[in-house]
């Protein structure tokens, strides 16, 4: 469903001598050079960000009904309310970084009728995972479908990156059960206290991941049944979109373990994927970290931050752009006129 | 010489409740909410950032001519034009950031007549630590009196965030110097290779920074002496800006290595000034996680940059604006009509 051209190497020297040549002490711009480098492989020289979206999936979760969060479902619809009316974190910092953010509602319970709400519901939440699949096989491909669409149309309009973002109550769960199945983890390292749920409530969290680990277990080898049995709606469209977006070429930035385990799916699907995306935040969601080392990403933030939405996304896209500053803009020793041996750089 | 307030308590509590009455779990912005914490503390409620100027501070070294630094002294001088022309590492991140940017000449080798660029030469370089005494008592003060100038010169201008950076070949010398002396640690814990020195390098400028702190023994115990005895004159104005600052309630941006050691003896010599800074990043250089401790700092960014500039503090503003961004504009609970107990914030 998905063709992914591996990244083209073979301009790496020359942007690295192009990097190597900027009036600075080789390396000594840390992450943002090899960052620099990766946007360079994927959108050229110069690297030229355009019309950067954020895109939030929300969807709901059975789960939620019994008792892994300490919210109802109906606080997925109350947060899809919010962002459409402009007043959470991730519209904040999506105005404050430049980022234009869509909402789509990938199957929250309650359907919204209002203004800017992207539409490609799968249903009215997910079934819960310890009981049954979250979901058809064709509700997955429907999924994909409707994301590679989405995507597509957002390509069409000259966008080149996206940041995925997400909103649904009972989400940690599902990717929690992601993870564990994908990476093959206990559940323990998988399952955090997320916002601040009680001991009580993390032990029955993880109980029921486990349940929905055993009576899935002949569905976790391929990664399109493995979502189908334990995914949530939003999970599904990010994996969608993500592979949709390596596809058209354009860069990737995955916020924190929500999109981790979409961005684990979508990597299962095509491991090609892995080369277009920016890892923006690490989250105190306990099992980001285990994501990151299995995604052999080092996330550009670490701030604490355990909200979602795509807030650590928007929050990254000013050291992307960054990146991309540096790299179109600083003079070169050439250019100063300054003769340099790069293996022996300048200390300040 | 400065009169700095403490930050003022009184409205903690009110603060803290906005803070934890957005529509978001509690706590689940991270740092970012002890940031918005500390700006509502210096700049009140709404945060309002205005004319944020990042102010680049360039000064040479005695001690740069006995071989600390792989590039000599000219190098000062010929980055301190890349900042007039617009071509340095701090300026593609200055524009991208939003900071308006200064670049003062606290007494570089080679005077320069540049539009744009500030005079408040001290002197054309330090002399060599380890032979004499870096400056004068008078050209300490003389320093401050300059910086103080400049920073209200800004303050009329309706700017009260400032970000610090340097510039000056063999600084890092004179930053571990201070460093050692003033944290009384071992030279070997201050001194790094920087930017690329060989072992050999490594080893003559420890040699040198612990013969600079053998003869002036006796001058280390008053902050003041220990500046004129180690400093530099960009390093000596940086610290007094940092004061003028505090004293003007402006947010005080610390970028690496160089600006810590500023940060360090402005605490030494009003320590309420610490109230007022944000630390923007760890540095890569060796001795700067010693030197966060010693502040009780959590930088904002962890990138492994070593260049200076203020390229750390550039980059941090658009977080620092975010903090100030959530707290002024999210939606709170009462706004959507969410009745919330905050001991029990929602998870995702």
């Amino acid at each position: 469903m998905f063709q992914i051209k591996p990244i083209d190497h073979q301009q790496d020297e020359t942007i690295q001598h192009k990097i190597d040549n900027k009036t600075k002490p080789l390396g000594a711009l840390g992450e943002l050079e090899s960052l620099a480098m990766q946007l360079a492989q994927i959108l050229g020289d110069p690297i030229c960000i355009h019309r950067p979206k954020l895109l939030v999936f929300a969807g709901d979760h059975g789960i939620a009904a019994s008792g892994v969060s300490i919210v109802p479902s109906e606080v997925t619809t109350q947060m899809v309310v919010n962002f459409l009316e402009g007043g959470a974190a991730i519209n904040a910092f999506c105005r404050q970084s430049g980022f234009e953010m869509e909402v789509i509602d990938c199957g929250i319970a309650q359907p919204l009728d209002m203004p800017g709400l992207i539409n490609q519901r799968l249903g009215a939440g997910t079934n819960p995972i310890h009981r049954q699949s979250a979901m058809t096989i064709g509700a997955v491909k429907q999924g994909f479908a409707m994301a590679k669409a989405r995507v597509a149309h957002h390509h069409a309009q000259g966008t080149n990156l996206l940041g995925f973002g997400e909103m649904g109550i009972g989400n940690t769960s599902s990717a929690a059960a992601i993870m564990a199945a994908a990476l093959q983890v206990p559940v323990a390292d998988c399952v955090g206290r997320g916002t601040g749920i009680d001991a009580a409530t993390l032990k029955r969290k993880q109980a029921l991941i486990e349940e929905a680990l055993r009576i899935h277990s002949d569905s976790l080898d391929d990664p399109i049944e493995l979502l189908a049995a334990l995914g949530g709606f939003e999970i599904v469209q990010m994996t969608g979109a993500i592979l949709a977006a390596a596809e058209l070429n354009m860069v990737v930035v995955i916020d924190g373990f929500i999109a981790s385990a979409a961005a684990i799916m979508a990597i299962k699907i095509n491991a090609n994927c892995r080369d277009y995306m920016v890892f923006a935040h690490k989250s105190d969601e306990r099992g980001h970290l285990l994501m990151l080392e299995f995604l052999q990403a080092r996330p550009l933030l670490n701030l604490g931050m355990r909200l979602g939405e795509g807030t650590g996304a928007a929050l990254a896209l000013p050291l992307i752009e960054a990146a991309a500053s540096f790299f179109n803009d600083m003079a070169s020793f050439d250019d100063m006129g300054i003769e340099i041996d790069t293996k022996q750089p300048p200390v300040s």
